[in-house]
């Protein structure tokens, strides 16, 4: 990624998946000094977890910290307690409505995590994910929500207090995910790091069919890219 | 507290203080159903979260949950990390800027937690301890900040963006300690129940001298009101 040019530091929100890394690659080719954030918030696959730290490593992390939340405490979604994961889901349902593996409030956890951090670091710099295309949905993943979470860590913090201007970077929020996997394989991202299934095979392969991956091989096949994920199925047009 | 006449719900932030012990019998005073939640956050002082309980139980709540967030993780603060708690402090010292137990963005940690809770109840309704005259200078305990949160919730959630008009209610915002007590006691609190010191005796007595003990008991003198905690030491005043 060449030299670094500046001091600044950055909070990078990582889940093992494609976005946040691709957010990784972008935050150090702007030259921040990245501070990687992972949640392990009682998720059912901890393949998730162990991708983010493969991730933080490969693409040049100063550091990489892991915080604890079990979300399970309060309950509600598919991805941490026994609801069906739906599977080969069309284009069409994947975008209407909030899917059930929606996790009530989880970017506001995960940012206000992230804000915390950041101000142990002296950093007013966050970086996340989010994009508002291409995610099923999800409230806390729209441009009204960064604005709103930027307002909120101004006259949160002390630091804030103090005159800093809070930034939560959203690289993504404009790309769909083509776009998402065009930027990341320009900063050389290698996307077999990254995890991105809701259901995976016990050993580890992306099921195929549930919505997360079949946005992402959309992704790559829109891209025009090869795709380096394993399936444990084809893709349904396949099939 | 007599009879339920609604069935809204509410979800109200429990630390095991006077505070937050106050702002629980406000909340049934208020007519609302109440599910508490306390934040296990490595706290040094496992104290606060028995208190929590205690309180829930005899304040009539009709739930309590305990999430577990680990902020040690995100380090930089003496209530969680090994830095010495303050003593003896006078009340213009205790008054100046931002205290060395302010907690990164914890408020805004535990309210996105109790956002999430409340969107897994169906609930708007979020109530909370804090106090802009009286909490020595936590940023993240001012009504610009409670408003920011609201904005938040409303962006950020299925029920706020389907127009349910998130309320994070502050009943003891504009009220001294010695009031919040006033309002307490009306409300039939045994504050024998809570715990607010940073540095208890292994034997559970209050330390008597940092700020959290310091403000309690001139809260009680202010009050005019007899303050049932054990402290292991005398007030200064009185040594």
């Amino acid at each position: 990624m060449g030299e670094m040019t500046t001091t600044r530091k950055a909070v990078v929100l990582l889940s093992g998946g494609l976005d946040s890394a691709t957010c990784l690659a972008w935050a150090r080719a702007q030259g921040f000094t990245c501070h990687t954030l992972a949640v392990d918030y009682g998720q059912r696959h901890r393949i998730e977890l162990d991708a983010a730290r493969r991730v933080s490593a490969e693409l040049g992390a100063a550091d990489h910290r892991v915080v604890t939340v079990d979300l399970r405490a309060i309950g509600g979604s598919a991805l941490t307690a026994a609801i069906a994961v739906p599977k080969d889901r069309s284009e069409t349902e994947i975008g209407q409505g909030i899917p059930v593996t929606y996790v009530p409030a989880r970017n506001t956890v995960f940012l206000a995590l992230a804000l915390g951090y950041a101000e142990t670091l002296a950093s007013a710099d966050l970086v996340a994910g989010m994009n508002a295309l291409d995610y099923s949905g999800y409230p806390d993943c729209r441009p009204e929500f960064v604005r709103a979470f930027e307002s909120l860590a101004r006259v949160g913090t002390r630091a804030g207090v103090g005159g800093a201007e809070y930034r939560l970077h959203t690289p993504l929020m404009t790309l769909d995910k083509a776009g998402v996997i065009r930027l990341g394989v320009s900063l050389g991202v290698d996307y077999r790091l990254t995890h991105s299934c809701y259901d995976p095979a016990p050993d580890g392969a992306a099921c195929g069919g549930c919505d997360a991956c079949q946005l992402r091989r959309r992704g790559f096949l829109a891209a025009g890219l090869p795709d380096p994920t394993r399936y444990a199925l084809p893709a349904r047009s396949a099939r």
